[in-house]
């Protein structure tokens, strides 16, 4: 049985990632649980962020940004720099996480983040109070030792233990255990219908 | 130490949601793991969906879908739902997975599906071979029996058991453990600094 419950930013499960603007004097964190893939040809993400944001100011300013995404022993972090405003502290230094130079943007990027996309913006799209903003990544990184000697595509998932937020509900959580792969677990149903003909 | 992996669609963890276009007589299934919130208020959600794909034309001549989440247990049907195409195939009858009326739509929702919003499309953006679609959020339903007693905003996360997606390393993973709550873990980190002036 269901039951309504109006309409309502309800989504997840969704990444909680830190978003860096700004350059290598003076750059920001904040944390955007509010983005997506929008395009593999050129990669593109999409990030949603509020007007009265000092991130705003300064992805306005560098038209950069840099996705940072945080593992799960990370989550005091994440939950500071999306409480805590830039315009008045310094959260690098207030969560000791470290400012790394990128290669191709001003903004730089977390070291202590597994995985990290330097992205500019192409397009921002004024949806309501807030802005959707589409960044091109034209660089990705990741720590070495997050790849893992047999997986296909080089990350090992559970090294780089992806922190998860469930928005709205407002809960972090950890991932659990893998239990598929895409594009081969629906040939299954695939092989059954088949079978049936 | 980082290594680089050039310009890539790399971004998880992630939900896969299943998009239902269409209506009564003959709805759709889509998978599409390219979708984040984008406003509060409204609530708007965003998607992106190749050109070429069946759905863009039945969300096209509708304008509206339903963005259904699914358990890690239904990743045999998420997944068959992404690589075959509605043009030849009931994914429905397929999948065995019923589709119930909805409120505010053509569309219908997905009964199996524990979480499932209701969508009226108010904006498109061609952003390269995807479009980018904008919902508004109209109506929103979840299974009674995921809502737990003790749940402050009403869902239980481990009950709905949301499947999770780690795209282009293509693996379906289960959620782990609930870590902390969001604007409350933070706080820890603002204590310190207050306690080192």
């Amino acid at each position: 049985m269901k039951i309504r419950l109006g309409p309502k930013d309800i989504l997840f499960p969704i990444p909680a990632a830190l978003i860096v603007s700004g350059d290598s004097k003076k750059p920001n964190i904040i944390t955007v649980a509010w983005i997506g893939m929008v395009s593999i040809t050129p990669p593109i993400v999409a990030i949603s962020i509020h007007k009265s944001r000092y991130s705003y100011k300064l992805i306005k300013k560098y038209n950069d940004f840099s996705v940072n995404i945080p593992s799960a022993s990370q989550f005091h972090e994440v939950d500071y720099c999306g409480i805590v405003s830039g315009s008045d502290r310094n959260k690098f230094t207030d969560t000791n996480l470290t400012p790394l130079g990128s290669d191709k943007i001003n903004a730089p990027i977390i070291k202590e983040c597994p995985f990290n996309l330097e992205c500019k913006v192409i397009k921002k799209f004024k949806i309501s109070e807030h802005t959707t903003i589409f960044g091109e990544i034209v660089e990705t990184h990741i720590d070495k030792d997050k790849i893992g000697a047999e997986c296909g595509t080089g990350i090992d998932i559970s090294k780089v233990d992806p922190l998860i937020y469930c928005s709205t509900i407002g809960e972090y959580w950890s991932i659990g255990k893998k239990i598929g792969d895409s594009f081969k677990a629906g040939i299954k149903i695939k092989e059954k219908i088949i079978r049936e003909k």
